[in-house]
């Protein structure tokens, strides 16, 4: 038994064992077909909208390729030799492909707005037995649904099989690259991802690679900053980010006061609206679901629901200009100017702090050791990326210092002599120079 | 003032009138972002989530290149003189944007049941004086909404116009089928438009190519050939549109016997279930709207209702065998034994007529000289293509032979000894062999 | 022990022997590197530079991959069950290395004009003590390079061996379809090698292809077709082969008339000039040998030799125009002119008889049941593929008809009043049209 | 008149003046075509074979878009006021086209033997009347030939022409980027070229970049710096190129002391061996040329000539290994070692001084201003790229430190027990670790 999927990344995706494709085939899984990868990426990259199931297939092929190479080239022939076991092909390929599978709609937004938390639900998904998911895995043994969260909640015991799929370089990370960057239609993600598998080696704590590799690993941590800069963190999509919220917010605000219209009742979102939902509400959310109450919404009387709605929809997203520490002092001035011009700066401005940023940049600020990138010498010792690379070196540890005020387009608006808010408009634009904030002279 | 989206096809989408960032920009285009390009064959080809909205743009760039070329090799120099007059730019601009405009969510199917009339949609949205579209064009000029209406209708006296977006060789075919062999991740669809775009000519009938480019064009009719054999009419995806067209008609048929569960009520359908609606309910469905129906179905009552809407949302499909002329006799029996298994076979099986088909395949049998491709040799004189290409002549004019009937997969199962239905699915297996509905012998 | 060479087709060429390694090291193979894969047609498509070192390699890999394929699916369990029989590995590797070892500087020409045969040579080269290619196959048998000889002329017991070289649809084809459409820039090559090879499988009379992979079959045929009228049979190209092959002819003609400027020695040429030559001094020839002389025949003092020495070297290509079995009647007219206004006809036109068509042609006209392409249907029972593919029917057999008689460039020139040649060469062109050679009205 | 190339990077060239199409036709352009862009690089990366031709039109694409760009969107409309005129657009296209011109056969190696300057070379075949050449640059003005030298030269007064063909981001790099990358296989070398030229706009000082294509530029830059490492600083390209090198000084030697084989004369490298040679000398040595009489010399009496011709025409490398200032002092000692194992150091041991770069990598430690990468920003403020891009300032002035020191394979021998070398070799590799040079404990 052999299956293949179509994928435009790894050409083929080779299902093997009749659990993945029992997993594939569950309601939560064929759920991730409606889940966008990127969110609110593809109002900037339109090409970008691919599912979190496109991902969560490709993830898994790389975990497969990987678990394939180490097979032929570093089976384990003791315990503990610091080899590759190929009993932990099944645990890996599972962790892989369900790794994400507790992801909602606009997973970072909802969960900021309603206090869910993917990583918890993704565990809750695998362990609890009112799911298709679980009640798949636990054929293969009663312990294994818990074995496979542990790979991903990364304390299960063998380090190989975690660094597989969360580490500074993974399946994880390597998949989304390459694909965002194929679906974006950039090249920015593209990396040598044969060559990576290629020099890649199980060791006692987990994996490394031959420093013959060097240049192979340094392209894909600079592949990541780029796409990090000109994709992920790209100001537009943050800007229609910060509209999905605040509409969220909005709702949320209007529900509680009893004022949200109750002709047409949002089923879906009041177990959150409440905050009394169970896993089974939240396998029912999906983008479409949000959208077609945003749909329902855009003819709300609530002048804010309505409008931000109508936002959201038709893609009307929020100018921005970037701002630092000295220049962050100004931000309450322009808040009065855009209430002043008549916008509730609560739902239409919004700073960019960082729980908004939509993946974690590269950091290893946190020096824990394990999660460093080892490149092994012909000798057997290893070596830290960082200290080799100048490239690298040059972007370990830095912050992204993409701040951002975001504000509606009007207060960029020319304006014409007889318009009622041109002096606002002209005195908030006296602010913004180059695209960045800027103290008056 | 020039704006570009990023694309995957073409690169960038270069914006170079004000009128066509204002269509862009209206609600009834920023919906199409909402629609599937290809329906359910991305639960075939899972890449393939593309949305009309990329589409759309894809086919304003070439049209937007091809009106470049014209004007820079064949700018027209006298009234009539069959040479490209660039005042048609915009009019041929604006119609190629806005082709696809009037589909809705699952188009095709969508169709059949509810009656509505996608290119009778289209229309509308550009003259109906209530659409943000109407509003763009009218800018332009007062009789502007109806011009490109008419080139999308073929009526617009300009031929070159119209074979731009409409003939057997268009900028809608050339984007679809680079856009779709991109997103499914098959190579089908490649062919080289920046030879076709070099070889294309005006003159007074429309569209010619020089001959030099013979091959170039042959390529393309023959991926496009190898596309709908591939990718458009592939048994699983058509066996879940025969699932989604028993869904929507089990659903009307209910709501028609009051028997569909009024907790929730489906607000946005009820004009199409109750045939009354107008342009604006329209405008208000996408994907999301139907699979967030579909989600609540899931729980209803009614079995029927209940089980395809499951099978719909997680991919259950049907399975199919070939059936022709000669075997076509042998479906009745075929659906009795379905029946048999406790399958009603008016939601659980089908034939794919021709209706069900999701495009139109080459078909130049209907002998209108003007949809023909036509070469120009040297001296000016023409040469139809299937005259001097051995492998366009091999497909011209021949149907499509797939026909198939669908059926539950459980009549494949291997039937153990003790199951109940075990001889009604060994009988209905005698009757498939190779994939093909036989004769018992 | 794995080597790889980094690859633009495979994107690695892995190596898992050091016989390969070894063979690939020899100076009979690195020789292959100064020998340009397509001859002449890089004068066409100027990209088209590569070697045949790298199409041999890559023939190779895609052997290695087949091999790796059936071992994995369809290893062999007992004598004679059809499936495959890894013993045969190192010897299919072997032969698709060294499959085009015999091969010399522009091939096809230098044997028209010289009596070589690369294919003897190619058996000679594996079979004579002489070669380091002998001594590294020696290691492995005595018989083993009679063995590897044995797969390339096809008289090797094992039909799945011989069909992975040399069939219809081999590892040889796949690869230079692949690598000439790569390195000419054309697509018309490309088609789903990962497919093909997922559908191949061995039975007792050789290698034999799944029904679902149909199409990937199909379009690789359909590749192949388009690959030979777009790239293959370029007229350029083929008239650079006709000025070398005339300017070899006048070398060898001067020098049996010991006309041949005897300054400077064509050392490496004269074993052959007097038809006396070993293997060893096949072994010296390259491009750049024939080239190097070609340099020194520009300042010869033979007017023809020199004339053609330097339209060769600087590419100035003769012109063509098709005829057919009843314009053929009119080429001795048009020899007379090009007589007539001052070339000699017999170094100055040529006609293309198929033994110029530098490659065999899709030609299933000798029906020899071996070399079709059968398809195994689900209950194990073959169909030939042109029985089920209109495309594939519509080339079977069709000789392709490309005759062309070529001629100076200069008969093609505008002629004006006071030209002496004038006359003539109005004369020519009323011959002329459209590119074919058309009888006066 | 507009002709095209087929062409594997830009898809096609389009040749749009007469001029530029009779200087691809000239013999001493033609000529590179038997030239390899890469020289010695396709000993690893097998696929780069590609000619300086193929490099030369598409340097000259890029520059021929560039000035479509500038025309279209930066016209100038009065003398001086810093914008295109694209009356420059001639001189740029030939500048382009022939910049190149001067190379000769491993240009760099050649030069450091014999004395020879390509670029005194390329000046020289612009603006002596005995070329073609110069006979077709004339037609346009008895001034053009010095023009276009001066453009190549950096003396041309308009610095938009010249940092069109000649600064840190010119079309010249663009090209070869690309071209190297492609053709080697590798996907290191992609950059955004679109968008590059999308952002590139002419000021009075040359060519700037707006500032939202930062991310572009840099990566372009980020591009270069991984092609030098990885493929162009490659130790086994280099050692290739230390054999040629210490080949063809052997061969003087051995020419100078009349020792040289008399009974082969290398005619054509007589002019150099006796530093006496014109251009027309210099313009019939080509790849061809030199392999031609390594053919001969690989049965020279001679046995250093005898053994390097046959390590560089057979690929035999040397091995290497990184030493500093630290470990050169051990040098001495190593090459003793390498000499008491029979091998003359002079012939095969070498260090790589900067001098055996075959190109110049990004170095702007020459604090010139002029040839630093300028960014504008909204207020027409320029901005330098380093300053702005952490990635950029991380390899900026850096020079790369990959000294290596280069010895015969056979001192990394696994030394057998009987062997009589076997203690020297060992002695020897004590001194090398982890690929590098390193004092013993």
């Amino acid at each position: 038994m052999e299956k293949v999927l179509r994928d435009p990344i790894h050409n083929y995706i080779f299902i093997q064992h009749q659990i993945i494709l029992d997993l594939i085939n569950t309601r939560e899984f064929q759920r991730l077909r409606r889940i966008r990868q990127l969110g609110t990426a593809s109002s900037t990259f339109h090409g970008a909208e691919h599912s979190r199931f496109t991902h969560s297939v490709g993830v898994y092929e790389i975990t497969r390729q990987i678990c394939d190479l180490f097979q032929r080239n570093y089976p384990s022939k003791a315990k503990d030799d610091g080899l590759w076991d190929d009993h932990e092909r099944l645990v890996a390929l599972c962790a892989a492909l369900l790794h994400d599978i507790g992801h909602g709609p606009y997973s970072h937004t909802f969960e900021h707005i309603f206090h869910t938390d993917h990583e918890a639900i993704t565990a809750e998904i695998l362990t609890s037995s009112t799911t298709e998911v679980n009640q798949v895995l636990r054929r293969v043994s009663a312990d294994f649904p818990q074995e496979v969260a542990s790979v991903i909640q990364k304390t299960y015991p063998n380090p190989q099989v975690v660094q597989m799929i969360s580490s500074q370089i993974d399946a994880d990370r390597m998949d989304y690259l390459l694909r965002d960057s194929y679906y974006t239609g950039t090249n920015y993600g593209t990396f040598d991802l044969t060559r990576i598998l290629r020099v890649m080696r199980p060791y006692k704590e987990g994996i490394t690679f031959h420093i013959s590799g060097m240049h192979a690993v340094e392209d894909y941590i600079v592949s990541r900053f780029q796409m990090y800069q000109q994709v992920y963190f790209h100001p537009v999509s943050r800007s229609m980010e910060v509209i999905l919220s605040h509409l969220l917010k909005r709702a949320q605000v209007l529900y509680e006061n009893n004022e949200l219209d109750t002709a047409i009742t949002p089923h879906l979102l009041l177990p959150f609206f409440e905050n009394n939902f169970c896993l089974s509400d939240y396998l029912k959310l999906d983008d479409g679901v949000l959208t077609t109450y945003f749909i329902h919404w855009c003819e709300s009387p609530d002048k804010i629901l309505n409008d931000l709605a109508n936002r959201f929809l038709n893609r009307k997203p929020l100018k921005s200009a970037r701002f630092n520490s000295q220049t962050a002092r100004l931000l309450p001035k322009l808040r009065i100017l855009v209430n002043e011009a008549g916008y509730n700066p609560e739902y239409y401005t919004a700073t960019n702090d960082s729980y908004d940023l939509p993946y974690d940049a590269y950091d290893p600020t946190s020096q824990k050791r394990r999660t460093q990138i080892e490149l092994m010498q012909d000798d057997g010792t290893l070596v830290e990326l960082s200290t080799i690379s100048n490239l690298v070196a040059a972007i370990t540890g830095k912050v992204s210092g993409d701040e951002r005020f975001f504000f509606p387009k009007e207060m960029l608006a020319e304006s014409s002599q007889g318009e009622i808010f041109a002096p606002i408009y002209k005195k908030f634009q006296n602010y913004i120079k180059n695209g960045r904030i800027t103290a008056l002279k």
